[in-house]
């Protein structure tokens, strides 16, 4: 059945899958860590605030380290304080297997997200020790640093060192809003290595990830194929206008920084909803206003912005038309308007002959599922310009993610647990 | 010439002020004095960042304490940190005339606004004293403590304390936004004192101010006599949305806080448009949005507005007005929108006796002059309720404050620092 999306480069792959199709995860046992890991950086509301290289994620480190060391692997730990554990292959220079995701949250996060794909890789690991499988190439569980953004922009760094598209030297420097740096967090929790992988030697990388979106939970579907990523504009608009008192300042007169803000607000709303019918959007979802006190108007605002797309070219069209209408804007709230460079990621394909490997043991496992992009960033998308690399998607309850109410059951994780374990073995195995 | 605007009580006033109709100050020393002042916290622009009770405020507090002393004043600070210079009178229980404004500023404040009042108040010390005049009456400069409430809220606290409208407890527990309590920021500086002035002990309180506005410059105007306040209605708006992932969340179940900010901001905008052909405005000076980080929809705004309009029942009708659109605001942008109890200052008269003295100063010496509300808050708004009291606007460049680019020549200020002389002989003398 997978061979129907295999290429013939594949299909040792798919006959070595075969050979452990019947191999299944302890999922209890899953699910016993993830709630391990529920226990550190727990908010009142039951998510979870683990911040990048704070405490709370240097103990989650720590734990998973030592079921790591607990299952056979070598740790060795990068730069940027990525963690990969390596279990052996049989081949000596064989290439690595990567499966894994990230162990920060956001400030108000929640138990899953991230969590999942790098416990499902252990699980990964613990199945084939409980078996003494010996694959033939080794197979690595990868926690990545800092993928969350939530203490030091940008998010995904660690995938961004891995893959050499950031400098360690401008990673370690980024400071965080209490003016720590990422390298001074890193070393105040002992996580600063002089180890890793590169790319080239590795083989894949698997990522697992709850949805992070409600389409798979509504329609009831088991898993998604995640074979591609939407694109990705993001983007800074700074409002300048002109401080003078509440008072007396008439109306005429003013130039107030937040009425500029509001008007760019709905201006990227309406973007949203014209880009939701080919399922885009467009979103402000950060505002600092200065001087921000009683009694002022305020003269500077800088706000945080992105589009979102399946189509490269639709999401820059989207982001000309905004652009197109700052003079209107401008003249409506008598403020200046500048759009400050930003970033684009995303709008690529994953590995075909990977996401092949999913979707085969998909069909093999007799899962529904269905194609789909992911619209969040995850750090598979820096990967993916690097190794070949492939997603697989859980529904999460009611699609609701970044938030301390997130939520999945057992039920729903366990056919992505299950294709995870078969697409590693059609490599690794 | 002042007699026209006089009622009967202050004929003998009136004769007095004549007696002294030719006493002129020193303005090149009230000039220098104000350039002293605007060495102390001095920002690059020019401006002045003298925050309530910190080191530049106590630096410049002990500076004005020493001009005093050595202008024979006799000091004493309440226990809010409000300081009375007082220079005594021939009657030994007479009530004191006070003079006076505040000397902290914005976080981007200007070189004037409230300084002019506390140095032309020593100015009018140092020139009675300069012709040895003694007066029957008592005459102090007061330094109210925290007038612009960009350290602690609320602001004009010192005055408020005075008139006894707030307690002491309440105001000493205020703290700043690194957690500091006002009581600890007056210890810091050493100005928490145990004496002070009580309303009962006073005659009249005259505040000369710039305008903060540009009607005086624009008319070429020399002075303003204020006859009022503006009734101001502040109001904290709070929008309650639902966090989520900025990336697959579709447009349809988001609850983007920062969308509902928009759609009230745009709101109240509308509103201040409404009531500026009568001389209203509305305004949103102040916003902050939760969790306020990429990725996230942000699930909370809370907002600081307010609206003034001469006519405290056209402002009141203005607010309902507001609260009225509310359900409309809530369905456009998906979120809940909550009204917080806010604050109500101004919408009184000044006391007429005292405002006919400057009003009559102002003709008999000459100026152009127009009756005027103040549209800012001042001290003497909550003095008005206690003591008669009276303010003079002088015009100010463009009529631009809370900014660092606030300006006055020694021209624009030199009729309202004469009539606040011959105001306060018309009292004390």
């Amino acid at each position: 059945m997978a061979g129907r999306h295999s290429r013939s480069l594949t299909g040792s792959k798919v006959r070595q899958m075969h050979r452990h199709a019947n191999l299944r995860p302890n999922m209890d046992r899953l699910w016993s860590t993830l709630a391990r890991s529920a226990e550190i950086g727990t908010t009142a509301r039951g998510g979870l605030r683990r911040l990048a290289l704070t405490a709370e994620d240097g103990e989650v480190r720590r734990v998973f380290q030592r079921w790591c060391e607990e299952a056979g692997c070598q740790l060795t730990v990068d730069g940027i304080g990525n963690m990969f554990a390596v279990r052996p292959g049989q081949e000596a220079d064989g290439k690595v297997v990567l499966v894994g995701s990230h162990l920060d949250t956001q400030i108000k996060g929640g138990r899953f997200d991230g969590i999942l794909g790098v416990l499902a890789g252990l699980e990964v690991i613990r199945t084939l020790n409980d078996h003494g499988i010996e694959t033939r190439l080794p197979v690595a569980v990868v926690n990545w640093t800092n993928e969350e953004g939530a203490r030091f922009e940008p998010p995904m760094i660690g995938s961004a060192i891995f893959t050499g598209d950031k400098s360690l030297d401008f990673a370690l420097s980024r400071t965080d809003k209490d003016g720590i740096t990422l390298g001074a967090a890193l070393d105040a929790i002992s996580f600063r290595g002089t180890g890793g992988l590169r790319p080239d030697q590795c083989d894949s990388l698997f990522e697992l990830h709850i949805e992070q979106g409600p389409r798979l939970d509504a329609a009831k579907i088991q898993l998604g194929v995640v074979t591609g990523a939407f694109a990705v504009r993001g983007f800074v608009v700074e409002v300048i206008g002109e401080t003078g008192h509440v008072g007396p300042t008439p109306m005429p007169d003013r130039h107030n920084a937040l009425v500029g803000a509001a008007h760019v607000t709905l201006a990227i709303e309406e973007i949203g909803w014209e880009l939701h019918p080919t399922g885009g959007k467009s979103t402000t979802m950060r505002l600092v206003a200065e001087p921000n006190l009683l009694g002022i108007l305020p003269d500077r605002v800088e706000m945080t912005c992105d589009m979102r797309h399946p189509d490269n070219a639709v999401v820059s069209q989207a982001l000309e038309r905004f652009i197109a209408r700052l003079p209107e804007l401008e003249a409506k709230s008598r403020c200046k308007i500048r759009l400050h460079e930003g970033w684009s990621y995303g709008g690529m394909a994953f590995d075909r002959d990977r996401v092949g490997l999913v979707r085969g043991a998909a069909e093999a496992l007799g899962y529904t599922h269905m194609d789909m992009l992911t619209e969040a960033g995850h750090d598979a998308m820096h990967v993916a310009n690097h190794l070949p690399t492939a997603m697989i998607f859980t529904p999460c309850e009611g699609g609701l993610s970044h938030n301390e109410l997130e939520n999945v059951t057992l039920a729903d994780i366990e056919p992505g647990v299950n294709v995870l374990l078969q697409a590693v073995l059609a490599r690794a195995a």
